[in-house]
C-alpha cells in the first residue's frame, strides 16, 4: 500500500450523533484535521492518475441510505431524510440491502445545469456515484483506492445519475479486472443483478421503475474515465463560484470559500456526541418480491 | 397470540460464552426453568395440531452455522465446529448468508438406522430442519409458531436431510400461505432460490453440489406432515432408549433419562458467562460466484 495523500490509512471516520437517526454524521479527519471528503480528498490516489479515491457512504448489505451532505460545511456523511424520517432502502429479493460498497468520487459534481449529450438528461447535483464490487465489506466513511472499470447511466427521475463500477486496488481479484468486460468473467451475474437492483429499488416505496440510457448497457473504462474527467471539471467550476447553492468550504487552494480549523471544529461541535444507535425500523428486515 | 406452552413468549434465550467462539451456547429457559429445546418444547403449538413450534438456530442473512447440540445435556444451541474452528457458511451470489430463518422442530429425530423408503437414504441423526420464510428476521433461540407448507428432500452426503418449508403464523402473509403451491404466488422465485442455495452452499468449502430426492421438487403440506409425524415417532422411541448415543435428558414424563433442576443449573454453569463476541473471520464477507 502507498502512503500518498489518497491512502485510506490517512483518513479516519469520526462518528457523531446516533446511527439511524437524523442527527448522525460521519466527519472525515485527515492529516490536516477535519476535511470535506467531497472537496478535500484528491480525486486521484496516484500520480499516474490510474487509481481514484472513493468515499464509502454505504457498506455492502446495509440498508441505511447515507450520503455526503452537500449543503453542510465539511460535507459529513448523513442519512438521507424522507418526510422527516431516516431513509432506508428496501430489500428486493434476492438481494439484501445494497449489493456493493456504495459511495462517491471526491472532487466531482454532476452539474444540474448541464445536459449530458449522450443521455439527454441533466446532472443530478451530486458527486458521481461508485459501486465497488470487491470481496470485502468496507466501513462507512472509509476511503478506498479504486480502479474504475466502467459505468452505467441511470436515469433517475429525469436526471443523469452515473453509477461507476470500480474495484478496490487491494482486492484479491483486482489484477483480473481492468475493464467492464472482465466483470462477467470474475463475477458472473453481478452486472445484470446491478441493473436489476437499480431498476427496482424504489418500487416498494411506490415509485416507478428507474430507467437507463444506452438500453441499460454498461460503458467501458475509457468512457467512464471521460465522464469522471468532465464531472471533475464541473466541480472545479463550482469551487470558484462566489455564491454556490451547495456548500463549497474547502481546504483546496483554488476554493473561493476557504476552510479554517475553527470552522471545522465548529461544524463538528454543532453535532451531538456519538451515542448509541437508534432502533432500526422493523420493516427494514422485510424482503420485497418485485416482479421484473 | 395464544399463551399456550408452545408460545414463543414463554421461552427465553439465555446466551453463554462468546458469540462466534466454540464456547458459545444458547440455553432455553421456559416456565419450568432451563429446558432442552429439542426434547422439552412441544412439537405442536396448538391443540388442533395444525401449528408447530420451531426453534430458530440461524437468523436470516447470518452466516454462523448454529445448531442444537444433540450430544450435550439440555441441547443448547452452539456453533458447528470444523477442524477446531467455528463454522460459517459462505455467501453464494446473489445470496447473503442463510436466506430464511433456519431451525428445527422439537421432539423430532431423523433416525440414522431408518432408510426413508421414498428417498432410499437413511436419516441424518438430527431433529428435522425447517426454513421459515416470513418477513421478519427471527432471533437466535427464538421459538416461533409456524405453519408447515411443504418439504424438500436434500440428500446431504448420502443422508436424507428434510428441509421443511414453514411460515410464522403471526407473519403478515401467513393467511395467504397454506400449502407449497402458495409460496410461488406470494414469494416468486424463493423456492427455486432455496433449491439453488442448498445445492451450492458447500461448494466453496471444496465439497460437491448437494443432491435432492424427487428431482429437487418440493412435496406438499400433507406429505410434510407425515414426515414430521414419522420423525416424531422416531424421537419418542429414542427417548425410551436406555443408552442412546445422543443426550436425551429431558423433563418430559416419558423420558428414560429425567432432567433435574440441579442438572440444568450444572449444564449452564459449566459454560462461561456471556461475554463479548469473538471477531468474525475476514472471509465471511466474501461473495462466492458459483456457476449453477
Amino acid at each position: 500500500m502507498s502512503t500518498g495523500a489518497g491512502d485510506s490509512a490517512v483518513y479516519q471516520a469520526v462518528e457523531r450523533g446516533s446511527l439511524y437517526s437524523l442527527d448522525y454524521r460521519v466527519f472525515i479527519k485527515g492529516p490536516q484535521g477535519i476535511v470535506s471528503p467531497w472537496h478535500d480528498i484528491p480525486l486521484f490516489a496516484n500520480k499516474e492518475k490510474s487509481v481514484y479515491n472513493m468515499i464509502v457512504e454505504i457498506p455492502r448489505w446495509t440498508n441505511a441510505k447515507m450520503e455526503m451532505a452537500t449543503k453542510e460545511p465539511f460535507s459529513p456523511i448523513k442519512q438521507d431524510e424522507k418526510k422527516g424520517v431516516a431513509r432506508f432502502v428496501h430489500n428486493i429479493f434476492p438481494h439484501k440491502g445494497y449489493i456493493w460498497n456504495y459511495g462517491a468520487l471526491p472532487q466531482t459534481w454532476e452539474d444540474p445545469n448541464h445536459v449530458v449529450p449522450d443521455t439527454g438528461a441533466k446532472g443530478d447535483n451530486d458527486p458521481i456515484d461508485v459501486i465497488e464490487i470487491g470481496s470485502k465489506v468496507a466501513g462507512r466513511g472509509a476511503v478506498l483506492q479504486v480502479k474504475v472499470l466502467g459505468t452505467l447511466a441511470l436515469i433517475d427521475e429525469g436526471e443523469t445519475d452515473w453509477k461507476l463500477v470500480a474495484i478496490d486496488v487491494n482486492d484479491e481479484n483486482a489484477d483480473k479486472l481492468n475493464d467492464i468486460g472482465d466483470v462477467e468473467k470474475v463475477y458472473p451475474g453481478l452486472l445484470a443483478a446491478s441493473v436489476e437492483w437499480f431498476r427496482n429499488y424504489k418500487i416498494p416505496a411506490g415509485k416507478p421503475a428507474n430507467e437507463f440510457a444506452f438500453n441499460g448497457e454498461f460503458k467501458n473504462r475509457e468512457y467512464a474515465e471521460k465522464v469522471i474527467e468532465e464531472t471533475n471539471q464541473f466541480w472545479k467550476n463550482l469551487m470558484k463560484e462566489a455564491s454556490p447553492a451547495l456548500n463549497t468550504i474547502s481546504r483546496v487552494p483554488e476554493a473561493a470559500h476557504q476552510a479554517t480549523d475553527e470552522a471545522a471544529a465548529a461544524a463538528v461541535q454543532s453535532t451531538p456526541e456519538h451515542g448509541a444507535s437508534a432502533a432500526l425500523p422493523g420493516d427494514v428486515d422485510k424482503w420485497h418480491f418485485v416482479q421484473g
